[in-house]
């Protein structure tokens, strides 16, 4: 197994993961808590390859479904001394959002879409699974309120974009556009920063 | 109408029942109980299509608008009486559920899919229109805390992969599949059998 | 910029503003902000594009999303003031919506779908954007309970159809189905019209 594979299945296991903690608060039986680490963890690639009209990934070969079934396992025996593990995750997450980034730029640029087209593939890829994992736990989705999750991903796209300008080899370009979105996840948690929210107008109604 | 168009529409006219009676559980005018229970009845079908890049067929014919439309009629002019009936609905779902889960496999062995993908193409057939429906009522979905309803669709799955392999003719291993799901659902609710609710991690969040 | 262009992109930020408008009571940051008015602007069109498989309209040409970000600007910047304009965007949005509906109609028959079809693909365009809007931020969707919007869809793809079965030329169609829905919609809100709600059925569940 290479390297960008592990780090692949390291990201959907810490995306699958972060569904099925909020599924289990929400009294989710198995199955129920299954689909949505699922969903969290393939819902954004799959949104891009919808969009990008290519067969989603997911079917092309089980892993991602037997990850998330490992997940799953993973919670079910050891639950409490899991969320003890809140930093491992945080930065598998983290990782696995970058990397997720980088795969959906690459993508939409095979498809032969312009750059500020492949920045939105990949937030897309790295956000969505996560919005649709708030949205089946009836939860507003919680990159719209905090953390500078979207943004992480289109700072990642720009940086791609400028390493692909000023012509740098593919693997650099592919790792520090990563390494960008990673570095701003933590710092962002770090040190509490978020966007500027917009003021209340609950009035208009 | 042969009787596999008989079962199918009855299962659609079942689907758009139970979509539009929680519609008016909510409040809803007639159009939006018309467009929630269109959904229940059709959105498996059409994230299947979606997901194997073919025309989703209610685009084909109008057959899944029109008896929608009757199921609205029905309990705009029944309302209260058709309540008592839920048994009956029950039974229609559950078969209607069964013939969904075979016509979801059978579409994506079509499209060339290996067998893992036909029992989640199965499952989502059966399921995503009632997940839809539940999101557009703004309610956690029943279907991940209650009752068996996607693992029954996974049984019938593997039902139709054991008797493919046992190279049994396809119309038994149809009504085997199909039968498999529906025996699960009338079992499952009869004696309130469902799976293991994950334990609650509340102080995670 | 041609008339129809104009219309496009006023109907865009109208429904842009409302998107961001709705997140800002919910207290979003700006970027789930822009998000939820951006979906809320595309939401029906790409809905529209997956079914009909065809590239989503605003992964074209970037129009939308800077359309989008100057809503957010103007939100951020006039906050209190635009709510008094309240009357100019519901023209702004009953104008955008009419214009939804013409667009939504003329892609699907350019696709050879039945006329059946391009009347729901019109009703897609024009009333998905306000649904996700809705369920983005947790809330039971507004026109399934109000206003009759999707119904001023419906009326708009009918005149469309009668106009075409008439061979009325195409720019008169055009015209024709959206100053309908325009005006159904301002009738609607102008004389509270709105359809039957359908009785609840608390008990059933």
């Amino acid at each position: 197994m290479s390297f960008i594979n592990f780090v692949d299945y390291a990201g959907t296991f810490a995306f699958a993961i972060s569904g099925i903690r909020l599924a289990s608060a929400k009294q989710f039986d198995w199955f129920g808590a299954y689909v949505v680490g699922l969903v969290t963890a393939i819902g954004g690639g799959t949104a891009r390859d919808l969009l990008l009209d290519t067969t989603p990934f997911w079917m092309q070969q089980p892993s991602y479904l037997i990850i998330t079934g490992i997940a799953l396992f993973c919670v079910i025996l050891f639950g409490k001394q899991l969320i003890r593990l809140n930093n491992t995750f945080f930065i598998f997450d983290a990782i696995g959002l970058g990397l997720f980034v980088v795969v959906g730029i690459e993508r939409s640029i095979e498809a032969g879409f312009p750059f500020w087209v492949t920045i939105i593939m990949g937030m897309i890829t790295g956000s969505v699974g996560g919005i649709i994992r708030d949205i089946l736990i009836n939860e507003v989705p919680l990159i719209f309120r905090k953390d500078i999750y979207a943004l992480a991903c289109v700072l990642g796209g720009l940086v791609f974009f400028v390493c692909t300008k000023l012509n740098a080899p593919s693997e650099l370009t592919q790792i520090l556009s990563a390494v960008s979105v990673i570095l701003m996840r933590v710092i962002a948690v770090k040190y509490h920063l978020s966007l500027p929210v917009l003021k209340g107008h609950d009035d208009i109604k």
